[in-house]
């Protein structure tokens, strides 16, 4: 979204109006509020007009699927696609217990303990794919789609999994970390001991292209012990996060849920310059109180 | 460049070290703070460590140049090569003067009154090449450089043009304005009536595909009347680039030159509200407290 935003208009917590950026792509004439106004949950100001950057419709794709033996090993695909010169446009893992739960609907996947499926740019396809090819030939399987009903296919197993997700644990905690893509591998076998000693069903899957990964476990709770698992496996998996250099939210958010976690994302120093910030647009703390810092 | 970093430390004005941002290109945990460091001058901190974002190799391009009658209609060219699908990766505008002052070295170029330099993607060479020639039709003349001499050949008006601004005036002023592409026509109409009434040479180049353009006047200072009729003239050019939605710099920055036209650029609340940004990171004021705000 940042790369995205030209300008913003917002009120801020004095009830000014406030203007930030032009619609034009180079501005060097003041302190850029608006990246600054993004990603703020609402603590600064309350947007009231955007100035979008528009780009050409984006190219068609070709739908590519990888299957792997284990995840660490998908992930460590990810690592070498990214170093390939023309990158995949969306690159999308699931591990072995989120294809556990869509394993009976989808086809032709047998007892791969992982998958990713790849969006490759049209232009250039053949080359595109042979390259793709070359960097799984480790793996053990590649599809590619040819027609719309083969790239549904495909996409099949990612768009089962929120459904069967919430039919089978409506309660589940949904976490949303991020690290340098380079230590997918080493978070992926983070989680598998972490699934190991806490005895939790842990299922993960996502946008590993950015090295964002949504980190569902599976617990009803209502079940007090299990959640008390959870709670620490959760601080686990932070403090795993934070040491590969990585923070706790790629998009979602801090909200009121993570703010605790705060302390752990930013320093002192980092914390109190940003409740100034915070101060400098809301000086009576009106915007979102509770939220973020 | 703020969309080319992914984290920034720095160390503020109470000397505190803060860091921002992490090594990834998703990120939703705190306040924005490496993007608003980034074109503040060093007035909010003093940067100490950044983290980039790393592409692959850029593909190689090809050159091609236009020549029209004059600098309003290869705007207006600018516009329509901005429409297409597949963009150019740079379009560089150079207006009657400019050309004028290259003419006896660059040969072809007969008695163009704008140039426009085009970078195209060499993937899909020839159908972009149909693509560019079709929009220009209007254009005095297009050509195509097919070796890297011909390209060096199409380039040199451009590169052959800050020497010689130098040589003839050592003490030019030199803009930074920027407009929103579909108004570079209307800006270069109005320096062409700038420059008659106030009877300037006033020279005009850059990058155009940004709305990003390089206005040069070349007076001797030392001339008082001619200074101020610079002066006077640099007035109404910044006015007419806030008509146009514009910014009096694209790339330049304020430093302090250009630190009395903020009241122009930012309306009081913004204004304001820089202050206490800018109290927020450097209560004392002791980061280049002379500096754009």
């Amino acid at each position: 979204v940042r790369d995205n935003i030209l300008a913003l208009e917002f009120v801020s917590g004095e009830g000014k109006i406030i203007t930030s950026g032009k619609a034009v792509t180079k501005l060097s004439a003041g302190y850029d509020l608006a990246r600054l106004l993004i990603g703020s949950e609402g603590t600064l100001g309350i947007i009231t007009r955007a100035t979008l950057k528009l780009s050409p419709r984006p190219k068609t794709h070709t739908t590519a699927r990888v299957l792997y033996a284990d995840a660490v090993t998908a992930a460590e695909g990810v690592v070498a696609l990214l170093r390939l010169n023309q990158l995949p446009a969306a690159i999308e893992l699931l591990d072995a217990n989120a294809l556990d739960l869509v394993r009976d609907a989808v086809r032709d996947i047998g007892n791969a303990g992982a998958m990713l499926l790849l969006e490759l740019d049209d232009e250039d396809r053949e080359r595109q794919i042979d390259a793709v090819r070359h960097t799984v030939a480790h793996a053990l399987g590649f599809d590619v789609a040819n027609t719309t009903e083969e790239r549904n296919r495909l996409w099949q197993a990612r768009k089962e999994l929120s459904p069967r997700m919430r039919e089978i644990a409506p309660k589940k905690i949904n976490e949303d970390v991020v690290v340098p893509v380079s230590r997918i591998p080493a978070l992926l076998a983070a989680i598998d001991e972490l699934k190991h000693h806490y005895h939790l069903t842990i299922l993960s899957f996502g946008h590993a292209g950015n090295g964002n990964l949504h980190v569902n476990m599976l617990i009803n709770p209502d079940d007090p012990q299990e959640s008390q698992r959870a709670e620490q496996c959760l601080a686990d998996l932070f403090a795993t996060v934070h040491q590969l250099g990585g923070s706790i939210s790629g998009e979602h958010g801090i909200g009121m849920v993570k703010r605790p976690f705060m302390e752990q994302e930013h320093d002192d120093a980092t914390r109190e310059l940003f409740q100034r910030v915070k101060q400098a647009f809301d000086p009576k703390g009106v915007l979102n109180p509770d939220k973020m810092i």
